[in-house]
């Protein structure tokens, strides 16, 4: 219970309020936020809201998205990120979840993008040290790695990660986009100190038509949950794990149900 | 031209006399076949048609799905193998591609579907070696791993292949369900000898409905077709690059114009 954290991305037609008097009735520790609903409420009063019920905030999601086709788009997207990492000192968290982004429109240059991602996580880092945030560079799925985020395997994010400071970069280690890989347990190990957080959600199938939205609630799929967040804890993870799950019938359903039934599973499943 | 070979999978609802009779006339080398178009023409049948109009065949496609329920189940899926390179060995091919099969229903337990596709390996390669055919994994796309395929990586296929003989167990260098892989490049060096067969369709966006018939035409997406194949030959590989795309429009078009765009796109994109 102590490390359990539902993102509140989770809950995403819940305002924000009730995410936090729910959490904080519930006795929880932690909270996930997500940078846009957060800047709509306001991020110093957000900070303020989450603080006064006594929570933390587990991570920040999300910056990145570093791949661009022209300079210009590459300068506005560094400060973006800048952003991102003010508003994660704000609300005190030191775990900035980034995606990588995509290849850029037209191109087929998988290295050419993900140098762009380690040229933007070189221009962050110092930055995000001096501010007390590390970087948490989050693989997504091979299947996003096209449009979404040429980073597709933990041992990906950690060939990015090791050029940078542990104390300024690290990884996010999330089940649903990592948990069929045959290396992942030894890539676990490797991690180490630089697991910024562990994220759960579950995988089935069939995918709906905008795979985005695929992700289950826990226990609902293949993915051996619990054996991966032992896995985080034996390569010296103690902090928060973080329910964050994309599914528009769990954004259709009322969000106290959702809440209770994520708690649960988690305890299920995971903890 | 002397590598390129067509997958009858590609022009699905063309009859095979018509791409065999296509692939003659354009002086190609080589054919792609597949089970149970097969084994409905007749496989000696077949054997003869391809061999009176000068081709040979690339491979045979497939067998595996080794993963079960219980062990009736599993011998059941042993001896359609043990036909399958029976067949292989008629057609005069000396690779049987294998796709692993899923987990077994209602199963989390990865490491044991995996060991399943081990002691399938195990009980057929000797066989398969009697017969001169090669037994080639394949591992599928990540998104595949749950449902159909739990080998999810060419590190993943020659892990398996690996415990083999390299003249029983080889593996496949599908580019569609691995070119994401930050590793693939060494993976592929790794390979060397075992590398079965290049093949080759795109990555295209978004995926449909049914993600089993999402490739693309090469050209069409975001795969550098031909820095891969390069690789495979830099590792040893000089045999057929072998074009298979499920695409329900391509299925759906004329055989033979889906026949001359694939030998135009493969001379553009990937020799």
């Amino acid at each position: 219970m102590n490390r359990y954290s539902l993102n509140q991305a989770t809950t995403k037609y819940w305002p924000l309020e009730d995410v936090v008097a729910a959490s904080n009735k519930a006795g929880l520790y932690w909270i996930g936020l997500w940078r846009e609903p957060i800047q709509e409420y306001g991020v110093e009063r957000a900070a303020k809201l989450v603080a006064d019920a006594g929570l933390r905030v587990s991570s920040l999601c999300r910056g990145g998205f570093f791949t661009a086709t022209d300079e210009a788009e590459r300068r506005m997207k560094i400060e973006d990120n800048r952003r991102a990492i003010d508003e994660a000192a704000t609300l005190g968290t030191d775990v900035l979840v980034l995606v990588s982004g995509g290849l850029p429109a037209g191109s087929r240059d998988l290295d050419g993008a993900r140098a762009m991602v380690r040229d933007g996580l070189a221009e962050l880092a110092p930055y995000a040290g001096e501010r007390g945030v590390r970087l948490a560079v989050e693989a997504l799925h091979p299947m996003f790695c096209s449009d979404r985020c040429v980073v597709s395997s933990l041992g990906g994010a950690l060939d990015l990660a090791e050029q940078f400071p542990a104390t300024q970069v690290g990884v996010i280690v999330d089940a649903y986009h990592l948990w069929w890989d045959a290396d992942v347990y030894r890539q676990i190990e490797r991690a180490g100190e630089r697991i910024c957080s562990y994220q759960v959600s579950d995988w089935i199938v069939p995918l709906p038509v905008d795979n985005l939205l695929g992700r289950g609630m826990m226990g609902d799929g293949s993915i051996e949950l619990r054996r991966l967040r032992e896995a985080c804890d034996a390569a010296g993870y103690a902090g928060p794990v973080e329910v964050e799950i994309f599914n528009q019938d769990l954004w259709d359903a009322p969000g106290q149900e959702v809440f209770d039934l994520a708690l649960r599973r988690y305890l299920e499943h995971v903890a």
